[in-house]
């Protein structure tokens, strides 16, 4: 159910890392062995980290706990442990316990220190989390420690997903060239509650760990930040960048804007891959907002289209419904004049001036709601910022897989 | 497709007050004759009137020049005029000529000043608003007015509702009793465009002007805002009430409370008829929020569960997922505790003290979830504000009606 998933060259492997995994049957033991469900990333020198989580108020403890660990540590991280097939999720007090054990089980195997390792889960919530099968394989994901161990890693970590993401990308500063290597998995809800959206980022790029958390703020609010499937965000969603360069012995960067731009693409890719790879999605929509008095504010118009129940079925019936987009701008709380609103679906002229363009006809934007790719640009003309979001259409399926999911 | 429609009885007559219709073809000129699709309410008196309008920021002209007239003249309004087949919005400068001549033959059909007339339109937008079609008819409207028109408004004022809403109460205060009638229509969002939910009450309490604003607000917020179909809000919405009695020689009510929970009893249960013929809607779900520090944050809770797609097929699919609920109670943006959540449907206890309940058994979960009408309730443990929001499942019929409507 895809829409147009490209195909990935190989991620490339980033000096300072290597990457193993495990089949533990952490959802269940029978699929020990069937599948891999641990992920370990080691970085050979102290990397700085940083991260950015959901804002969900139920956080699960390893949101929390690495939250503690980049407060006090962020310089000098070695590794991230991360499950799928149970989110150690809405389970009371035992959800730190088990957390710490992840990151102790992390730890051992990566040879560091606690205090050095990050960890993350996915999967259900509320089942008990079944640490003892991740104590019992996790060797195997030390065992198979490789530089070329992303692909692996970015199977290891699916849930739902119907195909592995990751982008890698190489940029040039001051004659020196950089690799970054990131993997993600969807937040694709589903039965029996929510999983979670994971995006673990590696660069050998040498950047204080203080630019390097502001700096990923920024990226998610241009990224992952501005897709949405369904307008849901979970209890786990966690994205993690490290950077190791400077342990490797590379001179900080005097200028990260480059380094920020190629971390900003390559976010912006990996979550797209994520909305193409949405619950039941078969149109793959861009919504650019120009014309806003802030970027926030731009942001919050363009979400507000991209998650209307109205506007996503229209979507997905083909249906040039510019009646519920201007609605949608109309609800997303941000001050508007309606007048000054300019709406093109594509290169069609929809809407200018408060009112349907004379030369509009509704066959020109059928027939682009019908592609299973297009771009919705609302120029609001209240100032110079923009935001660009992604999001996909409301069918059947979604109905299906969330509804119907449980027998 | 309406869930546990009671029936309804006939709406009270109230005094001051005389209601007709008129067949005027308005979606289409071939209608004319085969269905009503104008309604006039005519005070015979000079009645206060306040109105609550919808906060999207594309408001159709009726909306604004209601507001304004409403701003000047809230204390001699003398008639509604509203028609369904058009909302007369997305149309430009056009829209607010026409509104204007909508209120013009109006205030001719009830003989009274246009400063005295409240307008509303629902129906299609971005179609030229076909006034003369109105012109030519609304004498038929005049010519109807009756004191039983109630019941003939409230299906005239219909779009895509599959039956006519209205409900009436009598309240005794000071040995007096007094009459509330209202009618409804839902916002059932449709092709091409969206519908709106429009409601208008009349009664012969009397009531100064400035607090029937007052009270009318505070009721909309417990009635009307508590409700949610899809999570949208249209152009048009519109509610109405007019109060005749000062005008019929009441003195006025020294304590408005008992009329104003009449009136929230009544608004209520409009808004609870609205749910339960929302598209595609097959569950009826009270969500119960208690123990909130503000009765706006217990609201803002409450909506945030009842607008999440998430749990509105969990809802659809009668999957007791409570996992769901939560993230989406943690998604809401209010400050919470999630440990001192507790969780109940109906009246099984699900979750509490940041689990599970020990006792709960997930059959039982299941078993309520399967009823046509069920209660969540939450208690957030901050305080001791409380807000009530009902809201329906999210089935294949809604996405069948909002994708595939168009042919």
């Amino acid at each position: 159910m895809a829409v147009n998933t490209p195909e990935l060259e190989k991620p490339l492997p980033v000096p300072g890392f290597r990457v193993g995994t495990a089949s533990c049957g952490v959802k269940s033991p029978v699929l020990k062995g069937k599948r891999q469900d641990l992920t370990l990333i080691v970085g050979e020198v102290p990397c700085h980290a940083a991260g950015v989580f959901t804002k969900n108020r139920f956080r699960a403890a390893c949101v929390r706990q690495a939250e503690a660990t980049l407060a006090t540590d962020a310089e000098h991280v070695r590794a991230i442990i991360a499950n799928a097939g149970n989110a150690n999720a809405g389970l009371g007090e035992m959800e730190s316990v088990w957390a710490g054990q992840l990151i102790e089980a992390g730890a051992a195997a990566a040879a560091v220190s606690t205090t050095a390792v990050l960890s993350a889960s996915t999967g259900v919530i509320g089942t008990p989390f079944p640490i003892e099968r991740i104590q019992a394989s996790v060797h195997e994901a030390a065992d198979s420690l490789d530089a070329n161990g992303w692909e692996a890693a970015a199977n290891a970590i699916r849930t739902t997903d119907t195909f592995a993401k990751w982008s890698s990308a190489e940029v040039s500063i001051d004659g020196q060239t950089y690799t970054l290597t990131g993997i993600a998995k969807g937040s694709g809800m589903i039965h029996p509650n929510m999983a979670t959206m994971l995006g673990f980022v590696a660069t050998d790029a040498p950047i204080a760990a203080n630019d390097l958390q502001a700096m990923l703020r920024r990226v998610a609010d241009r990224s992952f930040n501005c897709i949405s499937v369904d307008g849901d965000t979970s209890t786990n969603d966690t994205l993690y960048l490290l950077a190791s360069g400077l342990g490797l012995g590379h001179a900080p960067l005097s200028d990260t804007s480059l380094f920020e731009q190629a971390l900003t693409e390559l976010c912006i890719e990996l979550a797209q891959l994520i909305v193409r790879d949405g619950e039941g999605v078969t149109k793959f929509v861009t919504i650019e907002v120009t014309g806003a008095a802030s970027e926030a504010d731009a942001r919050t118009i363009g979400r507000a289209v991209a998650v209307s129940p109205l506007v996503k079925t229209a979507f997905a019936g083909s249906d040039a419904n510019w009646g519920r987009i201007l609605s949608a701008v109309g609800n997303s709380g941000v001050a508007i004049d309606t007048n000054a609103i300019t709406l093109l679906a594509d290169d069609v002229l929809m809407f200018r001036d408060g009112n349907l363009h004379p030369d509009y006809r509704d066959a020109d934007g059928m027939a682009v709601f019908a592609r299973p790719e297009f771009s919705i640009t609302l120029d609001v003309g209240m100032g110079d910022a923009s935001a660009t979001v992604w999001t996909g259409d409301l069918t059947h399926e979604y109905i299906t897989i969330n509804a119907e999911y449980r027998t």
